[in-house]
C-alpha cells in the first residue's frame, strides 16, 4: 500500500522541508513548521506522486485514497473538536496546489470548505455571528464556483453589487447578514443556470470536487506551457493541501496579514509586512480596504500598527520571525492569521527580494553568522547584480527636461539620437554611443538595441518588448513616453515644442523614466560596503581569472575599478573609426600596391602605438590580449552616393574608382567572407603595423611603470593550423625587429581565437603554434548554428518562446552545441600543450550559466563587458562552489 | 657499415622495382629490368638514404661513401671492359636524377661523363669516329657547363652558331670534327670565364661534381615548393643514377627512342613510339630532326621505320615490350638506345595515357588476364573518366559559325551569353544555362564559371586560367578566342561584323574551339563497350549506392541513363522560378497573412505536384530524395527598381510596399538567414503544399507504374532536434490526410540534411526524429570554415596555390575538419537509431577522393550531378577495394 497523505500539525507532523518534491513547496513548509512547535492549523498533504499516479491510471484515483484521507481527515476534526459537516459544529477547511515549484495557471486557493444549507447555521451558532456565517458561506460558493466550477467570476460580483445597490449602501461591510443569506441564495441560482446542476451541498462531494479540480489544474493549457517553457518534466505533479479553517474576519480581534522577515526592497533588518483587521487572506490582495504596518515604529500617522492592534498575536509573530530564520537561515516570506488573539501560521517561504536586498541580506546573515560565507557568495543572483552596477545621472549636474516617460530599466545613458536598429548598430560598431529612438520596438530591433546605450520608445508600458528587453540586456531605457512624438520620415523627436534632430545627444534617465536634451553628466553607481565584502568572499572562492573586453582607456579604467584582471579582448577595428584616423585606413584600403598600403599604415602606426600606451598604462602588471584586426575592408568604406564623393575627394581619388573598389569589395556574407586572419595573410603589412605598435607600446610602458603588461597578440578566425603559423612568423618577426633594436626583452605571447567549427575540431594541429586560445563564442555561435546574429531577429524570438530554443544562444551558451566544440577544442588543445591558455571573450564571458561552463570545462578565464566583470567575478565563484549561478534564487 | 651504393646490370643486381623508395623510380625499374634478364648497360645506383644522410651531416658524404663508390665503378668498369679515364678505352657514364616521384626541378641528365682532352682521342680511336669523339666531348662541356656548372647554356649555343657560320653551314650535322674540335676549345674558355675556373678535366672530379650536384637540386627553390604544395616530405630524398654509356650517335647503326607498349592516346594495343638514327636521346626531343615512327605498319609515306632500318633490335624491342608487359601488369613507357645494332634500355615506367587510353587497356588487359577485373577497377582514374562523359555537338545539326579560339576543355554546352560571373551564378541558380564570356577569368570568378555550362575568353591559351579551371571542373571552355572581342559596357560580343548581346545564346564546342550563334543540337557521348564493360565490374565491386541530384525530367533521365539509382537531391526551389509560377511565388511572400499565403500555395500546387509526377515517373521503382524549400524568400523577389515596377504591377501591388517588404527580407548574410527549416516553422503552410504535391505524386505513380518510388522528404537547414520534430510533423499530417483520403499505403521517409555544424554535434539527438540524414557538405564546408562560396574568390585561390589548404575544400571534402564533423553525426546517428540511411549531396558526392571518405565513413549513398554519376560508380568502387581514387595512376 503506498502512503498518498501526509498529516501535519497538531503534533502529528508526517512531513519535512526537505521533502518538497513529494509534498511541494507549501506542504513540506507546513510540515516543517508544525514539527518546530509552530502554531499551524492541522490538516494532511495529498503527495504529488498522487497526482502522477492519477495521470498514469487515466484520472483515477488509486483505491486506497478514499481510506487515506478519510483518516487524515477525522485526525483534524478530532484535533479542531469540530466534524466535517457536522450541522452544529462543523469542520471548515481550505484545499490548496502546491507544486514543487511555484507555477502559473494552478489552482487557486478555495476557503470555507463543507459550508452548506446546514453547517452554515452551526457556524453561525457557534460563532455567535451570523454576519460572518452567512458572509463566509457566500465567500465558498464564489471561490469554489469560479475555481472549481468554472463559473465566470464576475457574475458573483455583479449579485453583490445588486444587492447593495437595493440596500443604498456602498461597502460590503455594511451588509447585513440577511443581505448575505440573499447573496447565498443568488449564487445558488445563478450556479445551477451557469452549470446545470445544483451547487453541491454535501461536504465530502466539496472535498472531492476540490481536490480533482487541483490535480487537473496541473495539465491546464496555461500550465502545460509554463512547463514546456522551463523544462519542468510533467511528471513532477502538484500536491494539494487541505487544513482546517482559521478565520481572521470573524471580528476586532482578528487578524489576516503577510509580511518579509527583512525588507525585500533593501534587505534591511527590519520585520516587513501589513495587515487586516477582521479579513480574509483575499481581502489583503483585493486592495479594497488599506493594509496597516506591522510594528509601531513603521506606522505613519493615521495607520494603526499590529503591535498597537493586536499585540500578543504581535509578540508570537516576532518570536516566529526570529524562528524561521534561525531554522531556515534565509529570509522568509510568510502568511498568517490571528483568530480571536490566537496566532496561526498558513504559510512559509523563501522571500523573493532586489538585487539590492539580496546582497544586504547575504552579507549581514554571514556577518551574524546565520549563514557561512560561501552560502553568502551563493545567495546572491549574479545576473541581478548587474542592476546595482549601472550610472546614475549626477545630482548636481545642469540638465534640461525634454520629456518623461515611465522607468523600464534603470540605468542613466547619454548618446545620438538614431531611429534604426541597423543605424544604431553601425554607429556603435564604429564606437559612438546611440539612443536607439522607436514609436515600440519589436524582435527585429533586438540587435539595434544591443549596439544602443540606451532605448527610449513612445509607446508601450512597463512589460512592452522594449522594456523586458532592456531590462534583459541591462540596457537603461524609457518606455512608453507618449508625450515624445517620433516621424521617422523627418528623423526628429519632439516633445511640447523642442524638437531633436536623429544624431543630435539626448541623455535619459531609466531610473525615472526622464529625458533630457544633451549630455547630462552621469555619476558611476556608489557601490555599498557590502557589495566589497561580498565581492572580496567570491574572489576567495573563484578559481576562473576575470578579465574585460575593452578598447578605450575609460573602458579600461571602469574595468580595472570593478576589478579585472586583465584585458580578454581589445578590438583593434574599433580604433580605426577615429576621423584623424579612418582618412588613412581608406588610403591603405585604395591603394594599388604594397607600398602604397605601406605608405598608409604608416600615418596609422603613432596612433595606434598610443592607444596600446593607454591601455597598457592602466593595465600595468596585467596581461592584456589584443585582437588584429578583424573585419572586413569594405566595412571601412563609405556606403552613400554623397559620402563616396566626399571620401574620393578628400583622398584625391576618383569617384568611380572608389566605387568600383568598393564594389569590388562586397560580399555576398561578409560575415563569411575576407577577414580576420586571412586579410592578415593577403595584406602582411597590416598586421606588421599593428605588432610593432603593440611592442613599441609595451617597451615604453615596461620602462615607465616597471611592471610590464603581458601583450597577449590574438589572431582572429583563424581556421587552420597552418594561417596561425603564418600570421604568429609575422608577428614574432617584428617583436624580435623591434626587441632587437631595443636591446631589451619582453614576455609575450601570441595565440588564436577559436571561433569556427573547424578551428574547434582541429584544435590539436593548431595549439602546436598557439600560446593561448580564447573562444570566440559569438562568432562560434553564428558559425556552429549557421545563424547570423545581424539576421536572427526574424526568427529566432520565435524560436525562445515556442521553446525550439530554450534561450537566446547569443546570450547565453548553447552548451549542447557551441558548448561541445569549446569542449573538443579544450581537450585536444590541452593534449597538444598542456600548458596552453584558455580564454573566453564572446558576450558569453558575463551570463552566469555560460560561466558555470567554463569552469566545468576548466579553462583559465572569462572576459566580458567592464560593468558586467562583479557579475562574472560572483558568477565564477559560484560555478567554482558548484551552483550555476542562474538556479540561484 | 650502412649500404649507400647498389649495383645493377651486367648480371649483378642489387635492386628491384619494389625498392623504389630506396632507388628512386629509375634505379629500381633499372635493377628490375636488369634482373629479367633484359639489356641494361651496367651502373649503380646511389640511394636516397644517402641523400637525406648528406642533409642530416650539414652537406657532407659519410666516409664510406667514397669507397661502395668506387667498387661499383670497377664493376661497370669490368663488365664493359673500358676503364674511367683511361686514355685509350674510356669508360664513359651518364649520371641521372630520380626520386621516388617525378618531380620538377631536379637536374637534368649529364651524359658522356668520364670525357677529357686525353679520353676523347681513346673515344675517337676505339669508335674510330672523330666526329662523333669531339661531338660528344663538347655535348659533355655543355651539358655539365649548364646543370652543374650552372652557366646559362644559351651561351654555348652562341658559340655553335658562330661556328656553323664561320663554317657556311645550316646543320649540326654538317659540321666536321675540327669544328666540334674548335667547339670543344671555345666551351672550355667560356666556362673558364664563367666559372673562373678550368673546366674539370679529372673524369672522377667530373663525378663527383655531378653527384654533388643531383643532391643539391634537390632543395632548390623550385624543389622545395613543389614538394610543399605535393605534400611531399623533404627527408624522401633523390638517389643517383650512374650509368655506362651507350650510344646511339655512332652511326647509322645506332639508333635512340622512345616508346609506349600501348597507344596512349586511345589505348590500342600496338606498338606506338619514335626514334631516329644515329642520334642521342636529346636529339628526339629536341626537335631538329624528325623522329621515325617504330613499325612499317606505322609508317607514312617517305617515312622510314625502325623495323625496316634496323630489324634485328626492332624484333628484339618488340620482345622487350611483351616481357615487360608481362612483367609489369601496365602499359610501359620505354628509352632505349640502339648501339651497333645491338638494343640497350635506358628507362622504363608505368606509361601515362589518356582517360579514354587508360579505360581501353585496363579493361583490354583484363579480358587478356593480364590482371584482373579489379585491378582493371582501380586502373581507370574515376576524376578524368568524366572527359568521355561529355555531350558533343550534333554533326548532322545546322550551325552558324560565330568565331573561333583553342579548344580548351572538352564538352559542347549552349546557353545565354553572361559577362560576370555573378550574372552566371544567379542566372544559374534560376535554372538558366548560360556561357561566361570573359577577356579572361581570374580567381574571383570561380564561382561563375561552376555556374555556368561553359567558358569562352578571348585572351589565353590552353593553360590560361579559365582553360585550367574549367577542365578541373568538367565544364567546357574555348580560350583565346582572339578575333571575338568583348565589350563589358556595352554588354556584346562581337566577330567579323556578327554581334551577339548579352542574353542571347551561344554554344561552344570545347573539343574544337569554336563558337556557334545560336543552340547547336548536341549528341550525349557515345559511350564504348568498354565503358559499360568497366561500370559493370565496378557495380560488382562497390559497396555505396550512387544517386543523382537533379530537379528536371532531362538531369533525371540522363542521371538514370548513367545509372543513378535514385535521386539523391531534388532541389525544389529551382523549381520556382519559371514564369508561370514565380508570380504565384511573389504573391505568396507579398501576402499579408496566412490566408493570403495559403491562396497562393493553392495555385503553385498544380505545378509542383507535376514536377513530382515526371521525376517519379522517371525512377520508378527507386528512392527520390525532395529537399522542400531552402533559399531565403528574397532570392524570388525582383531586385532593380523596374523589376520592381514591373512586378508590383503585375501583382497589382504598390511599388512602395514591394520595395518595403523587399527591404525587411533583406539580409546582411543570407547564408546564415531565415531560410531552410527556419522557413518551414515561420511559414508551414509552405512545407504542407510541398508535402501534399509530393504524396499526391508519389500517390499518382504508384497507381500508373506498380512501381511506387519511396519518397525521402528531406527538411533543410536543421540545428536542433525540435526543428526536424516540428517540421517533420507537419510532413507526416499531410501524408496521413493524402493516403487516408485515398485509402492507399505508401512507404516514405522523412529526414535531414546535416549541413550545420550543431546538427552533426547533435545528431543523436536529431536521430531520434529522423529516418535519414543526407550530409549538405556545401553548406557545412561553408559553416565548418566560416567560409562564404560566394566571397572565397578573393582569398581561397591563393590558399591553396600557397599550400595553406591542400585543395579547394568545395570541390574536395575537408576530411580533417568538414570530414570530423561528418564522421561525429554519422557515429551519433547511429548510435541513436543503427538503421538510419546515411547519404551525402553536396558536390563533393562526385568527388573521388571524397567518395573514398564516404566509403571510409561508411556512408550508404553518395548523390552527384547526372554526368558525375559513372565517376562516383567508379570511384565507389575503388573505395571498396580499399584504394582512394585520386591515388590512381
Amino acid at each position: 500500500m503506498s502512503k498518498w497523505v501526509y498529516s501535519f500539525g497538531a503534533g502529528h507532523n508526517e512531513g519535512r522541508a526537505d521533502m518538497r518534491n513529494l509534498l511541494g513547496g507549501k506542504g513540506a513548509n507546513l510540515a516543517e513548521m508544525a514539527s518546530i512547535g509552530l502554531p499551524v492549523p492541522p490538516g494532511f498533504t495529498i503527495t504529488t506522486e498522487l497526482c502522477t499516479e492519477f495521470y498514469r491510471n487515466n484520472r483515477n484515483y488509486p483505491a486506497d485514497l478514499d481510506a487515506q484521507v478519510t483518516e487524515a481527515l477525522a485526525r483534524v476534526e478530532q484535533a479542531v473538536g469540530r466534524r466535517f459537516g457536522d450541522a452544529a459544529a462543523p469542520l471548515l477547511v481550505s484545499v490548496r496546489s502546491g507544486a514543487r515549484v511555484s507555477m502559473p495557471g494552478m489552482m487557486d486557493t478555495v476557503l470555507n470548505l463543507g459550508l452548506n444549507d446546514e453547517t452554515v447555521r452551526g457556524l453561525a451558532e457557534t460563532s455567535g455571528d451570523a454576519r460572518f456565517a452567512w458572509d463566509s458561506f457566500r465567500r465558498f460558493i464564489q471561490m469554489f464556483g469560479s475555481v472549481v466550477l468554472g463559473v465566470d467570476h464576475h457574475r458573483f460580483e455583479e449579485i453583490i453589487e445588486t444587492i447593495k445597490m437595493d440596500a443604498g449602501v456602498v461597502e460590503d461591510t455594511a451588509l447585513r447578514p440577511e443581505d448575505w443569506r440573499r447573496c447565498v441564495d443568488e449564487y445558488k441560482d445563478l450556479v445551477l443556470e451557469e452549470t446545470g446542476r445544483p451547487f453541491p451541498m454535501a461536504p465530502r462531494d466539496q472535498l472531492w470536487a476540490a481536490i480533482g479540480a487541483v490535480f487537473g489544474s496541473w495539465m491546464n493549457p496555461r500550465a502545460n506551457t509554463y512547463r514546456r517553457l522551463h523544462d519542468i518534466p510533467a511528471d513532477w505533479g502538484t500536491a494539494v493541501n487541505v487544513q482546517a479553517m482559521v478565520f481572521g474576519n470573524m471580528g476586532q480581534d482578528c487578524a489576516t496579514g503577510v509580511c518579509f522577515t527583512r525588507d525585500p526592497s533593501t534587505g534591511e533588518n527590519i520585520f516587513y509586512g501589513e495587515f487586516l483587521v477582521n479579513a480574509q487572506g483575499e481581502d489583503v490582495v483585493a486592495g479594497i480596504r488599506t493594509p496597516q504596518p506591522l510594528s509601531k515604529a513603521g506606522a505613519k500617522p493615521g495607520e494603526v500598527s499590529m503591535e498597537d492592534a493586536l499585540p500578543d498575536a504581535y509578540a508570537e509573530l516576532c518570536r516566529v520571525r526570529e524562528t524561521l530564520e534561525r531554522h531556515y537561515h534565509d529570509m522568509q516570506d510568510i502568511e498568517f492569521t490571528v483568530q480571536q488573539n490566537r496566532l496561526y501560521m498558513l504559510q512559509t517561504r523563501t522571500g523573493k527580494r532586489t538585487a539590492a536586498a539580496s546582497l544586504r541580506i547575504a552579507v549581514e546573515m554571514a556577518q551574524s553568522q546565520l549563514i557561512t560565507r560561501q552560502e553568502a557568495v551563493l545567495r546572491v543572483n549574479a545576473q541581478a547584480l548587474d542592476q546595482l552596477l549601472h550610472p546614475t545621472l549626477d545630482p548636481r549636474a545642469p540638465r534640461t527636461l525634454f520629456g518623461k516617460g515611465l522607468p523600464a530599466s534603470p540605468g542613466a545613458a547619454s548618446g545620438a539620437v538614431v531611429f534604426s536598429a541597423d543605424d544604431a548598430e553601425m554607429r556603435a560598431a564604429k564606437g559612438e554611443a546611440v539612443i536607439l529612438v522607436r514609436i515600440e520596438t519589436s524582435p527585429e530591433d533586438i540587435h539595434g538595441m544591443h549596439a544602443a546605450r540606451g532605448i527610449l520608445t513612445t509607446r508601450g508600458g512597463m512589460t512592452s518588448h522594449a522594456a523586458v528587453v532592456a531590462r534583459g540586456m541591462g540596457r537603461a531605457c524609457v518606455a512608453g513616453a507618449g508625450g515624445v512624438s517620433v516621424d521617422y520620415g523627418a528623423r526628429t523627436l519632439s516633445s511640447g515644442g523642442k524638437v531633436i534632430r536623429g544624431g543630435e545627444t539626448i541623455t535619459i534617465d531609466g531610473a525615472t523614466g526622464e529625458i533630457f536634451v544633451g549630455t547630462v553628466a552621469t555619476v558611476e553607481p556608489t557601490l555599498s560596503g557590502d557589495f566589497s565584502t561580498l565581492m572580496e568572499w567570491a574572489d576567495q572562492s573563484r578559481r576562473l581569472k576575470v578579465r574585460s573586453n575593452a578598447e578605450t582607456p575609460l573602458d579600461a579604467e571602469t574595468a580595472r575599478k570593478f576589478g579585472a584582471e586583465g584585458i580578454g579582448l581589445c578590438r583593434t577595428e574599433h580604433m580605426f573609426f577615429a576621423p584623424e584616423r579612418i582618412g588613412a585606413v581608406r588610403q591603405m584600403i585604395m591603394a594599388q600596391d604594397e607600398a602604397g598600403r605601406r605608405a598608409a599604415l604608416e600615418k596609422l602606426l603613432p596612433f595606434q602605438r598610443q592607444d596600446f600606451l593607454e591601455l597598457f598604462r592602466i593595465m600595468a602588471g596585467l596581461p592584456v590580449t589584443i585582437r588584429l584586426l578583424d573585419p572586413p575592408l569594405h566595412e571601412f568604406l563609405p556606403h552613400g552616393d554623397q559620402e563616396i564623393a566626399d571620401v574620393a575627394q578628400a583622398l584625391g581619388q576618383e569617384v568611380d574608382q572608389m566605387r568600383r573598389r568598393a564594389a569590388e569589395l562586397a560580399e555576398a556574407n561578409p560575415m563569411l567572407g575576407h577577414r580576420g586572419c586571412r586579410l592578415g595573410i593577403s595584406y602582411p603589412e597590416i598586421y606588421e603595423m599593428q605588432a610593432r605598435a603593440i611592442f613599441e607600446a609595451a617597451l615604453a610602458i615596461a620602462e615607465e611603470t616597471g611592471q610590464p603588461v603581458v601583450p597577449e597578440v590574438m589572431i582572429p578566425l583563424v581556421g587552420t593550423r597552418r594561417e596561425l603559423e603564418i600570421t604568429r612568423a609575422q608577428v614574432d618577426r617584428v617583436a624580435s625587429e623591434v626587441l632587437d633594436h631595443a636591446g631589451k626583452q619582453i614576455e609575450y605571447l601570441v595565440g588564436t581565437m577559436i571561433e569556427l567549427p573547424r578551428a574547434a575540431l582541429t584544435a590539436d594541429k593548431i595549439a602546436e603554434v598557439a600560446d593561448f586560445f580564447s573562444f570566440g563564442t559569438n562568432d562560434l555561435t553564428q558559425t556552429t548554428f549557421g545563424l547570423s546574429r545581424d539576421d536572427a531577429g526574424k526568427f529566432l524570438p520565435h524560436y525562445v518562446e515556442a521553446g525550439i530554443l530554450p534561450k537566446d544562444p547569443f546570450v547565453s551558451l548553447d552548451i549542447e552545441g557551441v558548448g561541445a566544440l569549446v569542449r573538443i577544442a579544450a581537450e585536444r588543445g590541452r593534449m597538444t600543450k598542456n600548458s596552453i591558455k584558455l580564454g573566453i571573450c564572446g558576450e558569453h564571458g558575463g551570463d552566469p550559466a555560460s560561466i558555470a561552463f567554463c569552469e566545468e570545462v576548466g579553462l583559465d578565464y572569462v572576459s566580458c563587458s567592464p560593468y558586467r566583470v562583479p557579475v562574472a567575478r560572483l558568477a565564477a565563484a559560484q560555478a567554482a562552489l558548484g551552483v550555476a549561478g542562474d538556479k540561484t534564487a
